[in-house]
Parts: C-alpha cells; structure tokens; sequence
C-alpha cells in the first residue's frame, strides 16, 4: 500500500537555504489523478502555515462537494484521497490510524545516494507494508527529511544530463514505475 | 528519434464538439522539461490563434533569452527545443526540413483502440524513425486527428479503472516507457 506526502516545509531554495514553498494547485491535482489512476491509498498535502492549509482545502472541496463535483465528478473523485497536513508527524499518525502501523518512510531526490532503494524492490515492499512515498517542493527536501527516512528511492534518469522533472512528472513516474501495470 | 506535439486545435470539448483550448504555462514546462530529460528532439505546441501562440513565444523567449535565462539557466535548457505551430501540417514540415522524412505520426487517446501499437513497439520504431507522438488537450484529440494518424498507441492503464491522467502525467509516463533506461 503506497501513500504520497508533497512537503512544502522543511525545503531548501536554489541557495540551500531552508524554506517554505507555496502550495501549487497543479500539484494538487495532477499528483491526486496520477494517484487515482494507480491505487495510491493516500495523497498528503504537507505545510505548517495555516492559510496554505485553508487554500488547498478550499480547492478540494470545491472539487469534492461544492459545483465542481457536479461539473466534473472524476475530479471530485481523484480529489476525494487529498488531505492537508500539518507535518510528516501528522502524517504518520493518520497512516498508523488507518493502517495499523507507522509507514515506511521513503525519501525521492533527483540525486543519487549510496544505499539507495530501486524501484523493483520498493515495489515489492508496497505489495505487502504500508509505505510513504516523500516528495520536496522547490528546490528539494531539506537535508533532515532525507537523513531520517527509512529509505531512499533511486533517483530517475533518462537518457540525457538533463535532469529537472517537475515533481508532476516525477510522481507519475514513480507510480507507473511502482504500481503499473504492463 | 521521438518529437512531441501538443494539439489545441481540433479538439473536443465534454459533449464532443470541436473547440480551440488554450495553451496551459504548466504543459509548457513540464512536458519540456521531461522531453530534456528523455532526449526529445522537438517539442511542438500546436495552435491556429495567433494571440496563444505570442503568448506561448513570449514564455519560451523570456526562459531563453530573457532574464529567466540567468535566473534558472536549466529552465531555458529544456525550453529551447519548444517551438510552436499552427498546424500539424507545419510540425511534418519542420521535421522533414530537420530529419529528412515526414514523421511516423501517432496518436494518444485515454481510450482503447484496435490495432493499437504497444509502447514497446514503438520503443522499436523511435530507435530507427522519425516519429511524432502526438497529444489532445480538452477532452481529448478531434476524432479526424485520430483517423489520420499511422499508428495509436496503447492507453496508459494503472490497477484502478479511473483513468484522467493529466496530459503533462501522460506524456511523461510514455517518455519513461519509450525513452527511459533502467
């Protein structure tokens, strides 16, 4: 069983500075269809700042109960498995209520890291644990995410240098990667 | 080799109808961003109204020359193979001017088809061809669009039925499957 959290503090900017990020509605609703369309049990929208928060509840329930859900019920559907979250602490305690047991913890960055997962052996965890998937807004996760997960999941690569996915594009990746179906 | 074009026109709205939609700043970025990381050749969007495709310049102008440019220099990296057009007719032109043939044109459709090329086919085909994969915007790409293309690749199907995957989720779930390494 796979979860999202998309944390928008602790983050760092282009100078590595620690930062907050402003949440992005494309984020929202790209990850919770991407979501959807693969299984994803839960889709965490993770900020501590308060109007953020009352933002993104706000879009989803335009989308789940107010005239979006008439206009365009899908959305409303894909939007039904977003929540906000105060923290990953939050995070894990609403995964340990719904699933019995704290998540595994895994971290996505676009650089590799020694002893990192790939995503064969993560999917076969999924299979059978409760797993979550974090994904850094920004310029990335802050260093303290990365260092307390439980795991890190192997960093995409095409076949290119280039290597700047938006995290739209990289959460649909990694879910066709972890949970499609060939 | 594999192009991409984004169509805006002819497609269809909810009932079905043909309309004109208007070019998104986030499938700009993400679909050229994952394109660089994938090795794209060209990255077509593809609209008759004049007023869209100045704005799409100007966006592309301001992250390749403009002060976007110095800002976020990878930014500008991966819009510099964006170019825009009014038809498919011009995209078959600019690629034969560049690769010496008219591409193998094929479409995307959430929905199944007969006689539809699998993504690992194509993966065959893109190693040796000039091909252009081409998307829909709205609800999905005018059915004359469809009917005139060579080939239709396979939807993209997770374990769910659900099935709305953003365009910008789509195109980079295919380029991972036609273009990734593992």
């Amino acid at each position: 069983m796979l979860s999202l959290a998309l944390v928008h503090f602790p983050c760092v900017n282009k100078q590595g500075r620690v930062v907050t990020t402003a949440i992005t509605n494309f984020d929202i609703h790209d990850i919770a269809r991407a979501g959807c369309t693969y299984g994803v049990a839960r889709y965490f929208l993770v900020t501590p700042v308060e109007l953020q928060q009352q933002f993104a509840r706000r879009i989803v329930t335009h989308w789940v109960e107010g005239w979006g859900a008439e206009y365009n019920p899908t959305r409303g559907e894909a939007l039904a498995n977003v929540s906000v979250a105060s923290d990953l602490a939050s995070v894990g305690d609403a995964l340990e209520r719904d699933f019995g047991t704290q998540p595994l913890w895994v971290v996505t960055s676009a650089k590799p890291y020694a002893h990192g997962i790939t995503c064969e052996a993560l999917r076969e965890r999924i299979a059978h644990e409760n797993v979550c998937l974090i994904f850094g807004t920004g310029h990335g996760l802050h260093p303290e995410i990365i260092e307390q997960a439980d795991a890190i999941l192997e960093p995409l690569k095409g076949p290119m240098p280039f290597n700047h996915l938006s995290v739209r594009s990289a959460v649909s990746i990694y879910l066709d990667r972890l949970l499609g179906t060939r």
